[in-house]
């Protein structure tokens, strides 16, 4: 069922909450593909109820992002959510999240703001302001929706853990479930801005899976030293790759790490042309 | 009943949830009063369930503000609630709210920061970060108690409109209750700042409700010229009064006025020696 408003989800969510149901939530900006899919598939497995949110968050957006351009397909978004047992499609206008859409700056809206700790690294640097949005929309989405479970990708890792924290810190009660990456058989990470690479950008685009799962498997050959791991990217890089980060982090605070361990995750960043794509690797 | 941990009230939280009774929540800094008790009366008759909490939030002091010295009086609190039919009262320690305790900058910990308009005048001028503070474990409260309504007093006017911002903002599932100023019969505001005044300060103290009762009198006269109104307050002035600000605001969103009007409420805040008084007064 596709709904527009916030009235309507909180109408259907009060009727299963009195019926004792249990709620899943997995918040998307559509465009949805394999990836999203396995988070559905999970949600619809877990829980008696399932909504999945289709909302391009324009607070998520950094002044020359692609917000205009951001794919979207809610038709075919509902096909896909309908084939998957998914009870709501919830797919809000920019004026129902954001009623004052001439004041979404934190002058005139309330913010979530995630710990600077978190946020100052990885995609953070680059992309300021983005985590503030995506706390804010995914809190709105808690309260909208009410879930019991909410499903996201590891692919946003870096998102996963401020999420979590934000859950923790807020004690919200809704568990954030963490769904694993879903790849092409290339290896290359599923995501919604694939759909602007080209032939070529795609097979360029292998050398972050490629640098990842060497550094991997390097690791599990003793190579502990993250220096000697960062040298190993290099051979897998040529002049198409403009590379943002690879870096070396605690999978709970995002502490750097000078030497890898099973609780360190792998970071990875990069644009080509001016596509700019992510991916990751837990060695644990 | 007493409860100091948030499995506790969560606990009972549910169970009322699941028999379909309805909650209200009281926040309290505790140091109870007439004016907490009248917005425990109100939650308890209009709500199946009432919880009081008393916590005092360090988050919303500001370096050199009173949290050491901040009125205790958990026993008494205590006894107020269990004679005014309340179900819970939640007093958790610091460390249950913020189990990193050496962690509350926003450096580590998720903050709900209200919108700078709303925060850069009046007490937010002068008391940075209150605001993030007062939001923040407002937010919390929320998400542990899960009320349908929740009940602030006018006495803290900007606190109230913030968090109704807040409510607003974020789709927070619960209903925010105004519930009016409670004076002593001299007019004094009730607060329990108050035990802080000696009886020489009392009787200063009474310039705040003097001059908010004398500008709504001329206000009734059909005086609207805010210069006018201001001029008012000087007689009631004398050396021990140290004013802070006397503003003239918008009820929903603290716009300035030039000219008052019905919507229009008046807010003071002074220093007598080292106590900090607040007071406001609506026009309608």
């Amino acid at each position: 069922m596709l709904v527009h408003t916030i009235a309507e989800v909180r109408e259907k969510v009060k009727e299963w909450k009195k019926q004792g149901l249990t709620i899943g939530l997995v918040p998307t900006m559509g465009a949805l593909h394999s990836g999203h899919l396995s988070l559905i598939k999970k949600s619809v497995e877990k829980c008696d109820k399932t909504v999945v949110s289709v909302f391009v968050n324009p607070i998520q957006f950094c002044p020359g992002e692609d917000l205009d351009k951001y794919p979207r397909t809610l038709e075919a978004d509902e096909q896909l959510c309908n084939g998957a047992g998914v009870d709501i499609v919830f797919a809000p206008s920019p004026a129902e999240m954001y009623p004052d859409a001439q004041m979404l700056s934190n002058d005139f809206l309330t913010y979530i703001i995630p710990p600077f700790f978190y946020v100052n690294k990885l995609c953070g640097k680059s992309r300021v302001g983005h985590f503030d949005g995506v706390c804010t929309v995914v809190n709105k989405l808690f309260n909208i929706v009410q879930p019991d479970y909410a499903f996201f990708g590891e692919k946003d890792r870096q998102q996963l853990i401020i999420l979590r924290k934000m859950v923790k810190d807020l004690n919200i009660p809704v568990e954030i479930i963490p769904c694993p990456i879903v790849r092409e058989e290339s290896g290359l990470a599923l995501s919604s801005r694939n759909k602007y690479l080209s032939e070529n950008d795609k097979i360029n685009a292998l050398a972050l899976s490629k640098i990842l799962f060497n550094i991997k498997a390097c690791y599990n050959n003793g190579i502990t030293d993250v220096d000697a791991l960062t040298e190993t990217a290099y051979s897998y890089l040529n002049t198409c790759h403009n590379l943002e980060y690879l870096e070396f982090r605690d999978a709970d605070n995002l502490e750097e790490k000078q030497t890898a361990d099973n609780n360190t995750v792998v970071f990875i960043a990069l644009k080509i042309g001016n596509v700019r794509l992510i991916d990751n690797i837990a060695l644990s």
